[in-house]
């Protein structure tokens, strides 16, 4: 019975518990927060990311550890293998926590990817925009998530406003790009080099946040998006869940940006899929077997921002799964998900539009 | 946010509160033993059953309390109803944990069940025997469970042996049934008395412990089992879920016994159905909408008694799904299960036949 460490205790945490301990796994959280959401799951060392005593703890207590966000200093990631396992890599984990590193990580490995430069002064960002044109994206190179440090450029006076707010920290300039759709994958590989994805799965987003997932078992993308997994994840000897976002354009898929963890976007695979995404997690960093990723039945999620709706009404309509990340309420904070399940597409969509009437404007 | 009490933290404990954290509940275990398998996924009160201080902390902490196994003393219930609402209540539960009571329950709600008689000397075990005829089985009225405390008389000289064994506490003589085959049903009511009910399980028994169960979704027996599963609980003004086992004797199921809490033949609903149990008992307590009871495939379940088998060999297998109850193994008891699924019922034989080969003769 091997003591998994976490790196983060959040709701990616709490559900990797979830899914880990029938598999006979005990968890250890590594996390700042007084009361994160999966301290009740196993044991919690507060500290921060960076605290040596506190991860040297974790790397001792611990037969292999991973983590439940992307931002992890890659230092803390390099101080801990010299007491356990980690996965993902180091490597993997510089290369999603650096926008401008990933693009050109997709770029150099024959992956599409929209237009892009760096930007660190004003004087690039004006080469930047009159080489890439408007609308743009202008962002902040770490450390976003959510929509959080990204401003849209879509009029000259946009440029300097944006720099005024953004300036000073390395940036990228991101052509705009007119997307049909924004479909993820969920790829996993396990430490022995096993792969298995989920079907394709289409995302709407709302200011910057996930909304809701739609699984799209059967998806024409399908193959492509696999294909540019495979290539990531074996360029970047990679072990455990992976999501990796795009944006359609006519019949390509151009990449945006990939998380090495266990993503909003398979949360659906809780109750849609024969195994989870967090139970692959796990297998794929144990070096088990992994499970099938076939879809049990029809499958969405939407997700819960700032506040819950009335759970007895969501309950009420059929195939209606709630997860609650027992989390306070708080604006633009994600608090928990219900995914959908339906024994037909028409069905689905029909639950789904009944639970997003049940859901308040955050 | 619910604070959930639950009377027991074995493995029935550990798998309502593994289901019942997404719904958004904390949960509070009372249990004797030192480090009981649910303990860590919430707070644990060390303290025998019938611990008067150990109940009240619990019921003042608890917005509701339920039970994982039905030899939980009546009083212990009646005394936390001063502090708190319990679910089944003690009807249920006194009827549940006495086999007489329970055959008599069955007989005067007209629903089938085999010759028995109540037996507290040795003249009346003569005249049972003699009445019944051999073979029959002698059991302890309470406290049995897992095939213990019964002995099966075959012939005469068993009689005796067998009385020697058992005689001095309250027992029930039962006639052996010829049986066909062994199912159950788990049943499901809420606090409103809404219902629901699984697809008809077949179970195969060794040595007096659950060893196999494969749900049987449109078997010719559901409506005759779910008539009298719906009998049983509208007359125990029952909540929650319920195991009820019968034997099956040409076109007729006879009640064997039931179970006032989840039941490890519905243990393959975790990963088979819709619902699982675990979340439909938590929803009939607390007044929820009960979930949908359906398949999403073809199910099934099979015991780790004794120890487990190698998990890499079994995670091997499509379908399988690994539930480690995080005990110490011993000899005769229940340390996982494994639920397999599968498209086709031909494959979900084939792979627990698979499964089977795996585990060795406890």
């Amino acid at each position: 019975m091997k003591h998994i460490g976490i790196i983060g205790a959040g709701q990616l945490g709490q559900m990797l518990a979830l899914a880990g301990t029938p598999l006979g796994y005990t968890f250890t959280f590594i996390d700042p927060s007084h009361q994160p959401c999966a301290a009740g799951l196993g044991h919690h060392i507060q500290a921060e990311y960076d605290d040596e005593a506190a991860l040297e703890q974790l790397g001792i207590e611990c037969d292999l550890v991973t983590f439940e966000f992307e931002n992890v200093p890659a230092l803390a990631i390099e101080y801990l293998k010299s007491f356990t396992t980690v996965h993902p890599n180091v490597q993997a984990l510089e290369t999603a926590q650096d926008r401008l590193n990933e693009k050109t990580f997709f770029r150099n490995h024959d992956i599409p990817v929209g237009e892009f430069a760096a930007v660190s002064s004003w004087e690039e960002l004006q080469a930047a925009v009159a080489n890439l044109g408007l609308p743009a994206v202008l962002k902040t190179r770490r450390f976003g998530y959510d929509g959080k440090g990204q401003r849209v450029l879509k009029t000259p006076d946009d440029i300097q406003i944006a720099w005024k707010e953004l300036g000073g920290t390395p940036l990228i300039l991101e052509a705009f790009i007119p997307f049909t759709r924004e479909v993820s994958i969920i790829a996993v590989r396990s430490i022995h080099g096993e792969m298995a994805f989920y079907p394709l799965t289409e995302n709407v987003h709302r200011d910057g946040i996930l909304h809701r997932s739609i699984a799209r078992p059967g998806d024409w993308m399908q193959a492509q998006a696999e294909s540019h997994a495979r290539k990531v994840m074996e360029a970047l000897d990679y072990a455990g869940v992976m999501g990796f976002e795009f944006f359609q354009v006519e019949d390509r898929l151009l990449a945006n940006e990939i998380a090495p963890r266990v993503h909003n976007s398979g949360h659906w695979t809780q109750n849609g899929a024969v195994t989870s995404q967090f139970e692959n997690h796990l297998r794929a960093i144990d070096g088990l077997p992994l499970g099938n990723t076939n879809t049990l039945c029809h499958a969405g999620m939407l997700n819960f921002i700032g506040k819950l709706p009335d759970r007895e009404q969501v309950l009420r309509i059929p195939g209606t799964h709630w997860h609650d990340y027992h989390k306070e309420p708080r604006s633009g904070r994600k608090v928990g998900h219900v995914n959908i399940t339906a024994p037909t597409a028409p069905l689905l969509e029909e639950r789904l539009a009944h639970v997003e009437a049940l859901i308040e404007p955050a």
